[in-house]
């Protein structure tokens, strides 16, 4: 089959790859439409090891496994864990006590372990497996993964109507996070350089200021969205005392912290990742967060490599690969 | 009088102090002993650029003030704040959402803004007083400050017997926040250096361990207590995926940490510094928190600079000027 290969830091498109095949509790997914994340383009500067197919954003239809899901058009959990492959007698630790994104023995869909969905298939857990609503289109249902991750933050921070929200970064990631934020009636402001993300932001009915305009330690809670090591001393700054900073930034690297002062302003830091389908695929149906401005262009499948390139510029939104 | 007098990082000890005047609201306290603390320590290393008497823990007796606390024996909260003078109509932003601790007016008894203990008398606003029980010895009562300040840690993060906990640093603050966890019944484990440190744990009835037998990973909550930037490290490194680190230490200068690990790992980083004061009286009066075993001596006042050099050694455990 067709597909995108990551090897040594170089990016390459193979036709000579062999077709996944499906161990048991799995299924073989046909891939429609795949999106270009921050994470994948990490990955080929370096970010991880992982040698194989990458990309793990994608809406499928399944094309081999039980009889109850042949033919259903799905997305996936991207974190293969002790819980995919039912009945899960033997957890690890972590997925015992129910933190399966953190299982000890994961793979991860395109990241660590796994092939991904810049290809032709992919072969899948079952339980990993959502099914999409037959209204959702194709291109709306690819952001399911990355809204989730955004929702993951209501999981982990209380955010009411009265709570002052900064988020930094109004790249790909920092608009789910924003729009997701949005719902919930808190005082929300989105903050960046790039004038087309600022712009994005506005267009969808939320404050967007320029990194200037940050009021110091006005916000309860700042998100970091900007995958930069610079966006932590932003989203820090931003934040009052007692307050809550999100990490959802992955980048390589590290970066210099005055851990003191923290102490001292009793600052809450969150690293934030995966986060849950249900709500993501919910919102997505009833409209409750609108997608159609964040697509920026569909390229085939053998342009991968230019679709990256693409994508990698600032302000750009989603590129989506058409398999 | 006879006071402690900081300047451009030199320490002397001064006897033609002028004695401190009560303003409205406010009492003077006559110092019977005061307990040398870390941050008296990093003071002096340049951690702030404070000018004037050092000093925040210490048990005194009401010597000018409204008749009802003459005479009284107090301990008090460090934090002189817009709440310290009712009626506190003008409150600012954190005062008025409850967060007097990070008020953005205050100042800080013998760190910020203030003079503090390490003298014959001490101005006070009244609010911050606490009557010490009769029974409980000056010796007790002076660990009042720092044990609120471990009891702060109950009021952040939830602890319950299940809690795997690490407490890395066993030195003053270290022990201290030991002995309020260990009442929770957590599985904890003390981890550090200093041979002196980890006996006076042992002796304390808590499991004492090395830094290198500690377990990777293993631990829901870790407490950073070194005082050190190291000591962020050593903790990050015990704690599990979606596990919370506590920081304690309060030091100068800033640690290089991995921000990109950490939003993958969903760690929850924090800061921790002040706390209530009723459930340390409460835990020192009935004997639930034993601090017998944590004086290493008492020294006369006018050798503060002696007494501080000593309290900077390693495994020293807390240095009490007599005034």
């Amino acid at each position: 089959m067709i597909g995108v290969w990551i090897e040594d830091g170089r990016v390459e498109v193979r036709s000579d790859l062999p077709d996944p095949t499906a161990a048991d509790s799995e299924a073989v997914v046909a891939v429609k439409i795949a999106g270009v994340c921050g994470t994948d383009l990490a990955l080929l500067d370096g970010y991880k090891s992982f040698r194989g197919i990458p990309g793990h954003e994608f809406v499928g239809v399944v094309e081999k496994g039980p009889p109850g899901w042949m033919g259903a058009r799905v997305v996936a959990d991207i974190n293969v864990t002790c819980a995919s492959y039912p009945p899960a007698r033997d957890r690890c630790p972590s997925c015992g006590w129910g933190r399966e994104t953190h299982c000890e023995r994961r793979t991860i869909l395109g990241i660590s372990g796994r092939d991904g969905v810049f290809a032709e298939k992919v072969a899948l857990p079952l339980a990993n497996l959502y099914r999409v609503p037959v209204l959702m289109p194709d291109e709306v249902a690819v952001f399911v993964e990355p809204l989730a991750a955004a929702y993951r933050i209501l999981e982990q921070v209380e955010i009411t109507e009265a709570t002052r929200v900064l988020v930094v970064g109004p790249g790909r990631l920092g608009q789910l996070v924003a729009r997701v934020l949005a719902g919930t009636g808190a005082r929300l402001k989105v903050a960046g350089r790039s004038e087309e993300g600022l712009e994005r932001t506005r267009r969808a009915g939320i404050t967007a200021v320029t990194l200037e305009e940050i009021d110091p330690g006005a916000f309860d809670v700042a998100v970091d969205c900007t995958g930069h090591p610079d966006g932590f001393g932003l989203a820090r700054a931003a934040v009052r005392a007692a307050g809550t900073l999100v990490l959802k930034s992955t980048f390589p690297g590290r970066a210099l912290i005055e851990v003191g002062s923290r102490a001292v302003d009793e600052i809450t830091v969150v690293g934030s990742r995966c986060g849950p389908f249900r709500p993501a695929l919910a919102a997505l149906a009833s409209g409750d967060v609108d997608v159609a401005d964040l697509i920026d262009s569909a390229v085939p499948l053998p342009d991968a490599p230019r679709a990256f390139e693409h994508a990698s510029r600032p302000g750009v939104a989603k590129v989506l690969l058409e398999i």
